[in-house]
């Protein structure tokens, strides 16, 4: 499951799953999960750089990732532990203007959550190295000033109610990933700005990343 | 390229890309482009069958997909013809009622748009078969009866014009569909009904294809 990034065919990415992040942007704390999907074409790596499209408002939303081991569909929440092959700490970067457009106008929030490198994320983080996904400490900087602190114990909907919703609408995959909801402390990014971020279980840091922000480049044409 | 079912890592859907559908929505004809996406378990081939899951008003859309044959990132329109490999009937397949509560609550469209069945889809038709993406015949049928018969001519925003807006903020990669909007007709389903459907040029049948509706299976429970 190492290499879930060129296998996996979805990015679930769970809306408003911190009450102090739902606060924090002025919308009501949800009674059930609910989730959109981003593109894996969105995928970046450790060290390169996250693009700010022209007109675009970009914020960070740090989140853990659960990596799907095998295919699932109506998994209960009690069988989904058997279905996590692991783990990855990952941004999920958000329009946030369009986003808003988006919202207020009904329509889908896939261009606003899906722009080339939107997805930056980590290693695979094997399931033994996280033996509570109920406790894990999240962390990002933006030029080294902390933005986002964290834990997993304050999701609205654990990964298992989390595993079980989902697969009750959609099946789960190989190499799927799950992206846990973002806690407060979102806000923008501007490019020359660097992001860092950490995930760490009892004090011992699993996960650690870097990524500078840039300008998207224009288009080359002929 | 015939192998996109198994390869291919997103599909891409346009909304309201035919003025007559738009209308019949109630909503506004777009100025620009829009889509959203859904997950590739949704596809399901020829006279599987078509899942209705509980509570949902299931509404059957129509539309021609595009195949993407290669990698392509702010693709001009005048160059996409280089990135289309062939094409596929398909059946964006809705639960409206979900995707209405969604729109009004400024939601998400990825539930209502991607259970498990919700992407029934045809065999790889080759370029070559279609001279003109801008002259196709789509139609469909619930138990014999016609229901949606339209014309790709009636596009608002032309496949090259599609492949431009998606790609300048998403890229597409080989196997990657985008499904181009539904005509005026769509309609809800019923379990025990089938649909019928298919696709021609100059009145030759490339693609013709059958999908029982049934309800969504209960779980399997130990
Ligand atoms: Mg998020
Ligand atoms: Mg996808
Ligand atoms: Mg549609």
């Amino acid at each position: 499951m190492a290499d879930f990034l060129k296998t996996g065919r979805k990015i679930i990415a769970i809306g408003r799953n911190y009450s102090e992040h739902a606060k924090e942007l002025g919308n009501a704390v949800p009674t059930e999960p609910f989730f959109f999907l981003k593109p894996t074409s969105s995928y970046i790596t450790n060290e390169q750089s996250i693009e700010i499209p022209a007109g675009c408002e970009v914020h960070h939303e740090l989140e853990l990732s659960v990596i799907i081991g095998k295919e699932g569909r109506d998994i209960l929440a009690d069988d989904a532990e058997d279905y996590i092959a692991g783990y990855a700490l990952s941004l999920d970067m958000t329009a946030r203007n369009m986003q808003d457009k988006a919202k207020k106008e009904g329509r889908p929030w896939s261009a606003s959550k899906g722009y080339d490198t939107f997805t930056p994320i980590g290693d695979f983080i094997s399931k033994d190295q996280i033996p509570d996904h109920g406790n894990v400490d999240l962390s990002l900087q933006v030029n080294g000033v902390t933005k986002q602190k964290g834990n997993t114990r304050d999701m609205i909907f654990s990964v298992p109610a989390l595993i079980e919703n989902v697969s009750s609408i959609m099946k789960l995959e190989e190499g799927d990933i799950i992206m846990t909801g973002t806690p407060k402390g979102v806000g923008r990014v501007l490019p020359g700005e660097t992001i860092t971020c950490d995930l760490a279980v009892d004090g011992k840091v699993l996960s650690q990343l870097t990524f500078p922000v840039i300008d998207r480049p224009l288009p080359k044409r002929k």
